[in-house]
C-alpha cells in the first residue's frame, strides 16, 4: 500500500463544490416539482443493504459492488441502485398500500470501479417506480414523466430510445434455440458492439434465412414503420405479443404528446437483468453516455416475496449535470457586512433587515479578514460597519 | 450465519416513508434557507474515504467505522462525520479560496452500532463550518446560526449549552498533573458520569483544595455569575485565557439576541477529540440527546497539512424530525384522475391544467386500479374520465 497523501480520495469518489452543487440543485429541484406533481411520494432507504437481498437483487455485477462484513460475519452492500431496494419497501412495509404505488427518489449509488477512467463510483440518481400496474399506460407514464423531468430540469435537448426485452428475447430463443447462446447475442447487443454481432452470426451453423433474421434486428430502429419489418422477422407469440404491446405504447405516448423525441430501437438491451418488457433509455446530444433510462421489471417484487408488476426510471445527476454545461452557473455572491466589535450591533441589523428581504449576507468581523480587497471582490455588495460608533457604514 | 429474510436490513439501518419524508424536508428545507441567508455555501463530498485520511482525523471510535478494502487493498471507511472531510476540501480544492470560508453540508454519516438498541448506524447531519477564522466573534456566529437554523427548522423548544475545553483541559492539567489522568477525568464528563467523576476525585492522593477544586468544576453551570466562580479556581494562564474568551463570547452572542436560550456549562465535554476551544451542544425539551453541537477545532486542518483555525457545528436531522414531532404530517394527497383508454386524451389534458396550476395530479388508467373506492379514498378530489367520448367526467 503506497503512503496516501491526507487529501487523496478513493477511486471514483469526488467531491462537489459549491458552483457544481448549485447547478446540481437546479437540476434536482426542476425534477423534484415534476415527479411531486405526478403524485410521486418521496422515499429514503440506507446506504449498506445485506449482500443477500439487495446486492443479488441489484443485477450489478458482482465485482462492481462495495462489499463489507457487519459484526455478525453477513456481507454488506453499498447499494448499487435504487430500484431493488424500493422493491424491499414495497413488499414489506409498504404491502399493505394501495396500488398502483408510485414512488420517487433522490440518491446516491455506488459502483466500483476498477481503472480510474473518469467513471464515478458514486453517482446521484433521480427517478421513479410505478408499482403493482401492469398496463402499457404505465410504461407510457413512466417514459412520459422521464421526459417531462428532463425538460424541467432544463436539458437542452433530449431523445428517448424504446425497444422492448420481451421482443428480444423471443427472436433470440427462436433462432438459436438455447438460453447460452442467447445470453452472448444479448451481451453484443448491451455492449454495442455490432460487429462482434455480426461475426457471431456468421459462425454460427444457421440457415441463410435465420441469419438474416438476426442480422435484420440490428437495423430496427426508427419510427412505428419498424415495427412491421419486425413482424416479419419473429413467428412466436411471445414476439408478436410484444410488438402488440409497443404498438399500443406508441399510441397511449400520442396522447402524452412526446413523440417528437422518441425512437424505436428493438436492439436496445438494458445492463439490469430484471428487465422483462418495455425498456427505454434516454440521451442528449453530445453526451457519449444515456443521461438515464428505465423500463419494466414484473419478475422483481416476487425475490422479495411479492409479486406484482413494476415499471420506473432513473436519471443520472451527474450526466445531466453534464449535458447542462456551465451555462447557468453564476457565483458571484450577495452581500458581506463587515464590522468590528465597536458597531457590531448595527452591522447585525442591517444583515437581518437584507436577510429578511431575501438577501444572502455573510457578517466578518473585519479582523478575521487577510486582504480585504481580495475578500470583498467575492460580492456583488459589501458594506462596511467599522470605527467608532456614529460615522455611517461606507459601502460600495 | 443465520438465513436472511428478504426484506431485512443491516443492524441500525432505516427506511424513511413518505410521510417521515415530507417532515424531513421541511426541516431541511428551513436549514437551508437560513444558512444560505447568511452566506453559507454547500459542498457534497464522498461517502467513502480513505481510513488513513478522513477516517483516522474523525475521531470517532474505530469500532463505529464501517470498514471495507478497495481493489489496491487499501482500508475505506464509510464517512463518520462531515468535519474532516470538509477540512480535507478546505485544505486542497479549496485551499485557494478567500479566508475566512463558510461551507455548509447536508449528509449522512456512518456509526456502526453493536447492539440493536434503536441508535441509527446512518444518520443525516446538516451544519456549517466557518474555516480561517480564530475570533469568538466566528464562535457566536456559528453558534447564532445554530440557533436560528433550529428556529427556521420549526423546533419548539431549544437551549444551547456553552463550554470551553480549553478550560477544562487547563484545570484538569493544574490539579492532576499528567495528561493520562486527565483524559480519566475528561471521560466521566463526556459520560455525564458524575458518580464516577466524584468517587474518582475522592480516591486521588489530593489535597482538599485540589479535591474540592475538581468537584467545583460539576457545579460550573448556569449564567455569566459560574465564570467567576470558575475563575478563582483556576490559576493557570490557559484557563484564564478560556475564561475571556467565553466572557468575550458572551458580548458578541448578546449582540445576535440568543441570550434567552444559552446556558455556560463549563463541564461540557464533547465527543469529539479535536475540540480546542469553544464548545457548544442543543437540546430540546422531553429529547432524552442533544439536537446537535459543534466547537472549535483549531488543529484538524494541520492534519491535512493547512494549520488554521475552524468552527463548525452539526444539527442531527433524525433528531429534529424527532423534536418537531408528527404534528405536522398531512398525507392526503392532492388529485387523482382516473381514466379509460377512450378518453386518455381528455384525462391527459385535465392533468396537465390541474399540474400548471400547482396541484399535484396522479393520472391512473382505471383497468391498473383493483378496488377502485379504496384507492381514490387516498385522495382529496378524484376525477372519473371513463367510458365512452363525450360524456362529462363524474368528479367528487
Amino acid at each position: 500500500m503506497t503512503k496516501l497523501f491526507m487529501f487523496e480520495k478513493p477511486q471514483g469518489m469526488r467531491d462537489t463544490l459549491p458552483e457544481l452543487y448549485q447547478l446540481k440543485q437546479q437540476i434536482k429541484r426542476g425534477v423534484t416539482q415534476e415527479v411531486t406533481q405526478w403524485g410521486y411520494e418521496f422515499v429514503e432507504t440506507p446506504t449498506v443493504e445485506f449482500n443477500e437481498t439487495v446486492g443479488s437483487a441489484s443485477a450489478i455485477l458482482d465485482r462492481q459492488l462495495f462489499k463489507l462484513l457487519d459484526q455478525e460475519g453477513n456481507t454488506l452492500v453499498l447499494r448499487p441502485d435504487m430500484t431493488a431496494p424500493i422493491a424491499r419497501i414495497a413488499a414489506s412495509t409498504m404491502k399493505a398500500s394501495e396500488r398502483p404505488l408510485r414512488l420517487t427518489y433522490d440518491a446516491a449509488v455506488f459502483r466500483a470501479q476498477q481503472y480510474e477512467g473518469g467513471r464515478p463510483a458514486e453517482f446521484e440518481q433521480a427517478g421513479v417506480e410505478l408499482i403493482g400496474d401492469d398496463s402499457v399506460s404505465a410504461d407510457a407514464e413512466v417514459i412520459s414523466l422521464m421526459v417531462s423531468s428532463m425538460k424541467a430540469a432544463g436539458i437542452p435537448t433530449y431523445q428517448v430510445a424504446v425497444g422492448h426485452v420481451g421482443f428480444v428475447n423471443a427472436l433470440l430463443k427462436e433462432v438459436l434455440g438455447n438460453e447460452k447462446r442467447a445470453s452472448e447475442f444479448r451481451r453484443y447487443l448491451y455492449e454495442k458492439n455490432y460487429v462482434g454481432f455480426r461475426k457471431a452470426v456468421e459462425q454460427l451453423p444457421l440457415s441463410s434465412l435465420d441469419k438474416r433474421r438476426l442480422l435484420e434486428l440490428l437495423r430496427l430502429k426508427g419510427d412505428a414503420s419498424i415495427i412491421e419489418r419486425a413482424r416479419s422477422i419473429t413467428e412466436s407469440r411471445a414476439g408478436q405479443k410484444a410488438l402488440d404491446q409497443l404498438e399500443n405504447l406508441l399510441d397511449v405516448l400520442a396522447d402524452f404528446d412526446v413523440e417528437d423525441c422518441l425512437i424505436l430501437d428493438l436492439n436496445l438491451v438494458m445492463h439490469m437483468s430484471y428487465y422483462t418488457g418495455v425498456v427505454f433509455e434516454a440521451y442528449s446530444e453530445g453526451l457519449g453516455y444515456p443521461l438515464g433510462g428505465g423500463g419494466r421489471y414484473d419478475q422483481l417484487l416476487g425475490r422479495f416475496h411479492h409479486e406484482e408488476p413494476a415499471t420506473g426510471f432513473g436519471l443520472r445527476v451527474d450526466r445531466m449535470t453534464e449535458a447542462l454545461g456551465q451555462a447557468k452557473q453564476s457565483v458571484q455572491k450577495d452581500v458581506c457586512v463587515i464590522y468590528s466589535s465597536e458597531r457590531r450591533r448595527e452591522a447585525f441589523a442591517e444583515a437581518k433587515r437584507l436577510r429578511s428581504e431575501g438577501r444572502s449576507v455573510v457578517i466578518q468581523e473585519i479582523s478575521g479578514i487577510a486582504n480585504i480587497d481580495a475578500y470583498s471582490k467575492q460580492f456583488d455588495r459589501t458594506a462596511y460597519y467599522v470605527g467608532s460608533n456614529g460615522e455611517g457604514g461606507v459601502k460600495r
